[in-house]
């Protein structure tokens, strides 16, 4: 994979040009994305800034984010040759320091669940995930340093964890959301993937232009951690079990203090409403689209909206205020832990006729906090876990992922 | 005026054909729009729903609201000749039920401050107020009973309350912002302006599918209703003073109490923290267009996106913080109030060089608290009043505005 950390820092040593760094992604994505699908489009002759904090880093855009200089499909034949006339707050932002918008990245249809039409780099019957699948892929696949997703149940910590990249989920409304094609506004989040925890932190740190997020750790003291299977969201397979068991056991070796934790109500309740939050959401951001072009929509996300129309607003208030307590009550818990350490997914990634199952990412996207996911390194297809911070404290997820993935890795 | 109700009552008894009310805008606009300059352009042969709740009922969509089938020009050069792909999921809904997205109406670049090429009905050299300029003016001059605006500072009460119109800034998210220009998430808020009172409580209550919000009032008993003049946001004019205190008076003889309220801490601190949230907000939102086109951004925009380049990010969590305080305490205030009766503005409208003042307006917004705007009559250009009630309590004050309305027709 290409490590966003080594290549700014080989660019800061003179070592690597940024038009060399940016050249070993066009090389990489020609020689391996063909049968991998992780790309839909991509800039041939890109404007390469000389400076900037980022400059040299080739960023891959999931395809439901506004590009101007590419076309924006949205992964469905309604947004065919489609181009948006801006660029998304999150796309300007990362020229403005010195990244390059290289390519787009494959996206289920408006981030629904329908497979995209991307293999998994590690077996290529298997999905990539979804909904972020190309950006997913593409880190994966050694194409891209740095690619964007977004999240409304579990679209990038799912993606993450089946192709073995580390992702973050940041908190609610730390990265912009302007020209993101909206699927659920209570809980889209734009998140990113990398190779290393040390990279995506660096990434997200610089972005956000919040210099507390990457940090190594170890500056707050041993972290308390809670351990959390979700038993609320139904079981999880038993390798994914076992993988959650040895990263608990490499924090405890780096010093961390494990404690299990079982979540109290509301947070059942939270996680049984997600979908109906999102649903109701989804009928009014994909109104035209449905009221227009419904033939033309895939057969899940189709049928998810058929289903929507009859969802009542009533149900939707009283779900709203059921995650609102749950996200008091969620203050509490994160008094009495710095992280809770869960699983990224219920196993390693299914055949590619799904994109996987977002049980154990739903409640956290709801509550708007911090998510790491981490590969826990292993035979066969990869497995992950994920580490949850309290709203705010991006910085200390990463932290304590550091910690596990360097414990895990020596 | 065209009021929404009559013009549903006609139709429902027959007087009246869905196109005739259709073609009556058409007329209105043909007649009227050329010195007043509300209208961006019209569709010249909509289609027309034969059913549907709102069905005859020709709607303004404030242009910096997507249209499938007509530009969306953002009031600015840099979206000259724009064409959405998909409508914003306001304009799908109000398609939905029936209604007629007939025109675009005329917005300050970007919801910013420079003012429209709008005129105020009444009075061609003052302004009509902005942001949604075209909107409120378009509904002054009779030419359609439904339009659409956003508000992120005071952008639909400000000009509800200069074209003599009444408006409502719902609870925040009420109605859905997706395919809409943002300028400040936290702040953007749709409303609607109508002819009177039961006209946008109608409109507001069928729009969001919610009864309960459109109900005569009475059904909780005489309110007790908060006098606030805002000390912490400056001084009004004598003029709209007065109008206020004649608001007061109509609520009493209606059988309300009108208590006087001073707004302790944390709302001064959160009313001056407004601009900064709403600042950086826009620099990322805008950031393609500052980065691409700041040329052709203008004068008070432009500069306003300048100065937002320097502010830090720890400030923008500072007040955000802040805000939430304000929000928690406004709570214990509507334990005590059914409603606050407060200004919609700091007076009658300025001349044309401006769209006035949003001083009486932003903490509302930044509270996410339901406003309903209406005219006080009187001589002169329109004077008016605002009534907020709490978060989610959109039913309430449009109860309260009611009450008074009636109570100053007597």
């Amino acid at each position: 994979m290409l490590s966003l950390t080594d290549l700014l820092r080989r660019i800061e040593a003179g070592t690597l040009t940024r038009e060399g760094a940016i050249r070993r992604s066009q090389e990489a994505i020609a020689e391996r994305d063909g049968p991998l699908g992780a790309i839909v489009c991509s800039d041939p002759t890109p404007a390469i800034p000389t400076r900037g904090p980022l400059s040299g880093i080739a960023v891959g855009i999931k395809d439901i984010i506004d590009t101007a200089d590419l076309p924006t499909r949205m992964g469905s034949p309604i947004y065919a040759g489609w181009r948006p006339r801006a660029d998304a707050a999150i796309v300007a932002r990362l020229k403005a320091l010195g990244a390059v918008p290289l390519a787009k990245t494959a996206t289920t249809a408006f981030a629904g669940l329908d497979p995209a039409p991307t293999a998994n780099p590690h077996a290529a019957g298997h999905t990539p995930g979804g909904s972020s699948s190309g950006s997913a892929a593409a880190v994966a696949a050694g194409m891209l340093p740095l690619a964007l997703g977004t999240q409304t149940g579990g679209s990038v910590i799912r993606p993450a964890a089946f192709c073995g990249v580390c992702a973050i989920k940041p908190s609610f409304r730390l990265l912009p959301m302007v020209g993101i094609k909206t699927f659920s506004w209570a809980l889209d989040t734009l998140g990113l993937f990398g190779a290393g925890v040390a990279d995506i932190a660096h990434g997200l740190s610089v972005i956000a232009d919040r210099p507390e997020i990457d940090r190594p750790g170890g500056d707050r003291g041993a972290p308390r951690i809670g351990l959390c299977l979700q038993d609320f969201a139904g079981e999880a397979d038993g390798d994914a079990v076992a993988a959650l068991v040895r990263a608990a056991r490499a924090a405890e070796r780096a010093g961390a203090t494990i404690v299990d934790l079982t979540l109290p109500e509301p947070f059942a309740a939270a996680w049984a409403v997600h979908g109906l939050i999102q649903d109701v959401e989804a009928r009014q951001a994909l109104a035209w689209e449905y009221a227009a072009h419904r033939h033309l929509l895939p057969d899940v996300l189709g049928r998810q909206l058929d289903r929507a129309q009859a969802l009542r607003v009533a149900d939707y208030d009283d779900a709203r205020r059921t995650a609102r307590r749950a996200r008091r009550r969620l203050k509490d818990v994160f008094g009495e832990f710095d992280a809770i350490l869960t699983l990224s997914a219920v196993g390693r990634a299914p055949a590619s006729d799904t994109t996987g199952d977002a049980r154990f990412n739903r409640l956290w996207t709801l509550m708007g906090v911090p998510c790491v996911s981490l590969p826990v390194p292993g035979d066969g297809l990869p497995l992950a876990v994920q580490v949850v911070a309290r709203f705010g404290d991006d910085g200390g997820a990463l932290a304590v992922a550091r910690m596990i993935e360097a414990t895990l890795r020596a």
